[in-house]
């Protein structure tokens, strides 16, 4: 197996730190996005999205999707137990797995794109649309703050996909410079340095 | 066990659709979202994000988000399965749900928010964004044509939750009439009519 991935994408850490975790090694091949070097027709044939990280399985075939591959890797490698250990617990980290797509990755993702002009050669820019999600990220800092409050992580005491979700989504954010404030989201803070001190958030 | 809905509201439709499948009955509340009922602050203890649909639980409890409605559901009631039946089927539901949600669902839902003015008392709307964002979902059924040209469904020849999503985003498309051509689509139009066939599709 082998992962394209482009190294400072947020999806592609998310998987690195999904792996870590998992205590799973992997080869990696670097594709420059900033290049365009995932837009050519043979690319397209391992995700008709063009876009990364991709796995590549021995049998010749891909899966595309952070999300996806996390969860082959978890159906590979059980321990420890990443999407939820009985029914509830699994739908929970799903919902908040979900929630970091949507209300944080979408977001800062769609911040960066329509007000930094990265991908300005392959999409049209809406710059006020940007600027308007980004609010809403910053937004979704306060539910965020709250929620962990009173939980050590997103799916209560038990640390999952979506904690590695979120964190991902939320470190990108430094981009566009949308960053919780620490005297604003204590809790949210508490959350993100204890996060960000275990090693996999290096990987 | 209730769900509290919105009837014409495609992720409910996704959840019901799924539920059929199941062959799971269940109680249902309608809550009505043009009118505003789910942005009261006792909703939103509910869901952070106000939204429809959500599970109530019999511990008092709550699990917002169609696709983690519908995985509490398949723990409870595994048969059929359909979220994958092995490790690589799982990650092409998986990989595939997710576009339906973000190739699909996110681009005409956009599509219908910032051109319609439907939630303009609640959010900042963008209509060229908007405009944008339906022909995204139109490309998208180009791809989707592609693939089901060679697999009667989105995961090979195994009916899934992807289909469902897939179908249910797709079909809300026609608000803003965003729909696949018969001839120009042969083969997502063939993979409609099937799914539109299955008794779960009236759910």
């Amino acid at each position: 197996m082998k992962i394209y991935e482009y190294a400072s994408a947020p999806n592609c850490r998310r998987v690195r730190m999904f792996l870590a975790e998992k205590g799973v090694a992997m080869d990696y091949v670097q594709v420059d996005i900033a290049k365009g070097e995932n837009l050519t027709a043979e690319f397209r044939t391992k995700d008709v999205n063009a876009k990364v990280p991709v796995l590549a399985l021995e049998d010749g075939s891909h899966i595309a999707e952070s999300v996806a591959i996390q969860r082959y890797i978890e159906e590979l490698h059980p321990e420890p137990p990443l999407f939820g250990r009985d029914a509830k617990e699994k739908a929970l980290v799903e919902m908040w797995n979900r929630r970091a797509d949507f209300n944080m990755m979408s977001n800062v993702g769609m911040c960066f794109q329509h007000t930094s002009g990265f991908f300005s050669d392959r999409m049209n820019v809406f710059p006020e649309f940007g600027e308007d999600a980004g609010k809403k990220a910053l937004k979704f800092f306060d539910v965020l703050d709250q929620h962990l409050s009173d939980h050590e992580f997103l799916a209560g005491d038990y640390f999952s996909v979506a904690d590695i979700g979120m964190l991902c989504s939320m470190d990108f954010g430094k981009v566009v410079n949308l960053r919780p404030d620490a005297e604003e989201h204590p809790h949210l803070t508490r959350w993100r340095k204890q996060l960000s001190a275990r090693p996999s958030a290096k990987a």
